[in-house]
């Protein structure tokens, strides 16, 4: 079956061959959206985060990215996970619509996402002879990727600038109250912001941890706040209701992976946040569709085969971007299949056939559209999903804002670390 | 079980918690080992690829890289697929290894890897005002992505240079009789090179498709090649025999999913290679592992939850480097379980935690280690996995060097832009 499902000034829903979103189940997600909104449950606080595009906190980020942005090549952005996927998605997804790279925008470097002492070398080799300031990003301030970056990156701060000046370049980002990165920015007086105790990492992007960095691109926030905010709205939460119990309805089919497709490479980052935000709250219990991403028309080249043909155990879901922000015309001198086309319309082409081939192998396909690559859009499409996971979890019986696992392998390592 | 396997100056094995590879699986590999090497065999031709080190055309390539790195910033190399793949995995993993970066290296860009408008205004912008040289490498010619990239690009070089000096800049490789980039290459004088025609995209990383790229990028393609001749040596091929054996056990014991692993961040684009060698190659008849890559510790913050606690449907496959080539020491002020130790050691102490962790999680887990991420590790790996898919795809009963579905969007698409 084929149903199509679209909401005003914001985004579209297509489901094209998929089961029928079970009416108990969607009947089932008012009883969890009411859960979500009451307040009583545990790290769900970020359903709030839109509402706050006013407040005072908003105000301060403002003010601290202008004076970031002020005699600044770099900003240095240290995090991992949660503390760093979603600003990143929003730097790479609308750059062509804010003009990040114009004049006195400094770039925005991510840095602590690895082990790798070449990952980390590198690092430092690209803040040779520029001009940095440093973001810290952590809950804790131990964790070991953001926690040797930041001592990495300090020391050279500090060996650059001088103690004095080296303080005014750092800006936490961190737990209100406790933590060892709140005691130093306390102790030291960096500049910092509050990571709200009631969100999860995955789920913070919305809070100062995706606010600050993106103000620093130049990325309107308040327009990633509406968007936000739009798609918190009754008609889009019943879209995201209607993914959600579509997702659980194909997962008890026996699909087991949902495959991210994108026809923007600026869409990349989007569909790591993505991933982490979907795998991180469902992959518990021994359940949860395994996510996976892949950028097209790029990798149609190399997993084309197997989506056509190949083990039929995944549906895809399309990030279908309706008017993307820039375009070229194919010179005369290319194939007469192309030669005077918009690459844009030859892309809408490319969107379209593979759904078509992909249809016809059996392969259920949910199309997301949004309308184009502004902040509003990200908000908009950060709160769906935001929405659309936490529905799917409690479907699914997890608890979407738990992360018993994460830590099992760390004290293996510690032990390692200990003993050698 | 635990079994592990190694050869002399090689690649070792650990199989942690997999199935035994069945012993007529293993025989079965002898006579697939005999199909392969016999000549008789439709595009089978790499096979005897790394034997060609020392030929004319090794030579030829390495001339000509001389002179493209003479005088040029920008080395614009366009293909899709396998005609890319294969050759920025190389430039990525080797780069601390064969300073890349070094003065009179001009940067390796790829292009023509995506139709997005947005994709080709920003390769154009990034050639803005900057010594360029164009590679093309294409069967036919007419592969949607690289035929327009070409036309772009050689326009801006036509423009820029003139005629007469554009054409010098311009170095095809393609088939040696047949399609349209063959015919312009001939007409216009461009130098070429040819792709095998016994040899398919996804195994052509060792013709000219992957050796002139690496030569210009400073890579010593006679390593790449000897390299890739030790894993034909029957030792090592015994290794590839095994793997093929457990991984087709893998697949029958319910396992549906592959995740490549790596901790060294510069492996991103060999995982991307090896995706499209496996995926392409085993994806069709309704069967194959589907291959998902994640980079570790990265995504331990996001899909470490998943792997640990969620829908066991996947199997893991660690590329471990035991030398990285560089390092770093955490400073003083990081955590003290880190101050003062090597990165690499503390990468080490990750690698082993996660593996004992998952293998507690009842995950079955295949490490590949490999010595080092120089030209011949890279060469070495490549051939081991070329002949461990071949045995793989074969034991699948599937064709594993066809590709019949990869077309199928694009008769959509194609209808779609005529009538348009």
């Amino acid at each position: 079956m084929t149903k199509s499902y679209s909401a005003n000034k914001a985004l579209a829903l297509d489901f094209l061959g998929c089961p029928a979103a079970p009416a108990a189940s969607v009947d089932r997600i008012e009883k969890i959206h009411e859960g979500l909104m009451s307040g009583n449950e545990a790290f769900t606080g970020w359903v709030g985060l839109p509402q706050r595009g006013g407040d005072k906190e908003t105000e301060r980020i403002l003010t601290a990215a202008a004076r970031i942005r002020d005699g600044c090549d770099v900003f240095a952005v240290i995090g991992i996970g949660g503390s760093y996927l979603g600003a990143r998605a929003a730097v790479e997804m609308t750059e062509d619509c804010v003009g990040a790279n114009c004049a006195g925008t400094p770039e925005i470097m991510f840095a602590g996402q690895n082990i790798s002492g070449s990952y980390h070398a590198k690092t430092v080799d690209r803040l040779a002879g520029r001009n940095f300031k440093l973001c810290v990003i952590s809950k804790s301030g131990t964790t070991t990727e953001p926690n040797i970056a930041f001592a990495i990156l300090k020391e050279l701060l500090f060996d650059r600038y001088g103690k004095d000046e080296a303080v005014k370049r750092i800006f936490a980002i961190t737990d209100p109250k406790g933590g060892a990165l709140r005691a130093e920015a306390d102790a030291e007086g960096y500049e910092s912001f509050v990571i709200p105790p009631d969100v999860g990492g995955r789920y913070s992007v919305l809070s100062p941890v995706g606010l600050l960095p993106m103000a620093v691109a130049g990325i309107d926030i308040k327009e990633v706040l509406a968007g936000a905010q739009r798609a918190a709205e009754d008609d889009m939460r019943g879209l995201a209701a209607v993914l959600a119990a579509t997702r659980k309805a194909l997962l008890d089919g026996g699909k087991t992976v949902e495959v991210f497709e994108y026809y923007e490479p600026a869409m990349f980052m989007f569909s790591e946040w993505l991933k982490q935000l979907y795998g991180e709250s469902e992959g518990k219990n021994g359940t949860g569709l395994f996510p996976a991403a892949l950028s097209f028309s790029t990798d149609l080249h190399s997993m084309g085969q197997f989506l056509q043909e190949g083990n039929p155990i995944f549906f895809e879901t399309v990030l279908d971007v309706l008017r993307p922000p820039r375009d070229l015309t194919a010179p005369a001198s290319a194939d007469p299949l192309f030669a005077g086309k918009s690459m844009n319309e030859v892309n809408r082409a490319a969107t379209e056939g593979v759904i078509a081939a992909h249809r016809a192998a059996g392969i259920p396909i949910v199309r997301v559209s949004i309308p184009d690559m502004s902040p509003y859009s990200f908000g908009m499409l950060v709160y769906f999903f935001e929405l659309t996971c936490a529905y799917t979890g409690r479907l699914m019986g997890v608890d979407p804002f738990n992360q018993p696992g994460v830590e099992q392998y760390k004290k293996e390592m510690k032990r390692l670390l200990t003993i050698n």
